[in-house]
């Protein structure tokens, strides 16, 4: 399974240069368009998007599955930059309430639902070929990495600890786990509440400060409702 | 859209009884059980599972993408229950350290990501239809009406109040989009340790309690690593 990813890793990888690369990249983009548009696209679609002829489409690409799982990279891309633009260490400044962790934490929900929500279809197509499309696997799991580089030491300055806290690599994972279930339909149309942002900025304020030694209690005694 | 939900709905919801009914159950159990295996399906593949002929899946399904929505409304029909049995206000118990929120998140959790990991290629595949099938949205929708009749009265509970605190509905959509998160290929490998549960169960248990008009401070003043 490994060395399955690595090599398509390494194919993903092979270096193209010039007017060929500046082809795929259009071509990258047109799939990404389509999808957008239609939330499905085929070669022939793609190629008049990109304003080339269908055979360029099968010569930058071995399969339709092929130019998914790049259009699905380009996006990761974008949604790791956001993570490393946002949850930087550099934002926080424990001296002013507007970069504290909490509205640090809330401006990142903010602009990765709205990522997530322009991107839905992306993110759809290219996970329900998860299953199927080995390309698709191995750039969401190269993405993963990439977004816990800047998620570990993100963790590590809020909890104001270093790489000795045992509980930094399980915290940074957790946060990569509930950011990926901001891709959620709910949350795209409207009825997103601010008190229902809030609460989901409460939950992830919790999680990067949690001891995952002693889950905490809640701060009231559970009971019944009156 | 509404209309055309409603429209979908009373479709999917006509009555079907007998032979036909069974036939039908069959043809829903071979659909979500070809997906499983192969992550797509075809009415070939589905009639012959079921061990009927072809024509007979198109004598209930009027296409593909039918039998898609089908198969998804039964697999979320099974999320509702597991919803409602752990998220029960009747397994709360303040006394019992066993039966307080933390405990019975921490059943929900492992319970659900067992079940996500179990249907990932049907939630997989139906979610990639979500924006080009109305059948699959239509039950989408109607099932998280259903998970949150379970969710208010449990987060009621969980916080000791009732009908009159404002923070019931938006933290039990919240704690809908959570639980939604949980699938998750990342938490299906094995990869997925006690700690990184630990810290995701706090994250619930933080939400459930949230206030969402003044979010939560981190309990460390923010800083740097050392």
């Amino acid at each position: 399974m490994v060395s399955d990813f690595g090599e398509t890793l390494h194919h993903m990888a092979a270096p193209v240069v010039g007017k060929s690369a500046r082809t795929r990249a259009r071509l990258v983009a047109a799939t990404r368009a389509a999808i957008r548009a239609r939330g499905t696209f085929t070669a022939a679609d793609v190629a008049a998007r990109a304003e080339v002829v269908p055979a360029t489409f099968y010569a930058h690409f071995a399969s339709r599955g092929d130019a998914l799982a790049a259009a699905f990279a380009a996006t990761l891309d974008e949604v790791v930059d956001l993570v490393g633009a946002h949850l930087d260490p550099a934002r926080l400044d424990p001296a002013r309430p507007d970069r504290g962790a909490p509205a640090v934490l809330a401006a990142f929900v903010d602009a990765l639902v709205d990522f997530f929500a322009r991107e839905a279809r992306v993110f759809r197509a290219a996970l329900g070929d998860l299953a199927t499309n080995p390309g698709v696997r191995a750039t969401y799991r190269a993405h993963e990495e990439s977004a816990m580089a800047h998620l570990v030491p993100f963790v590590a300055a809020v909890r104001g600890t270093g790489p000795d806290d045992p509980a930094v690599v399980p915290v940074a994972r957790a946060l990569l786990v509930a950011g990926q279930g901001l891709d959620n339909p709910l949350l795209f149309t409207g009825e997103h509440s601010d008190a229902e942002r809030a609460v989901l900025v409460a939950g992830l304020c919790a999680l990067v400060t949690a001891d995952p030694r002693t889950p905490p209690s809640p701060r009231r005694p559970p009971g019944r409702p009156a």
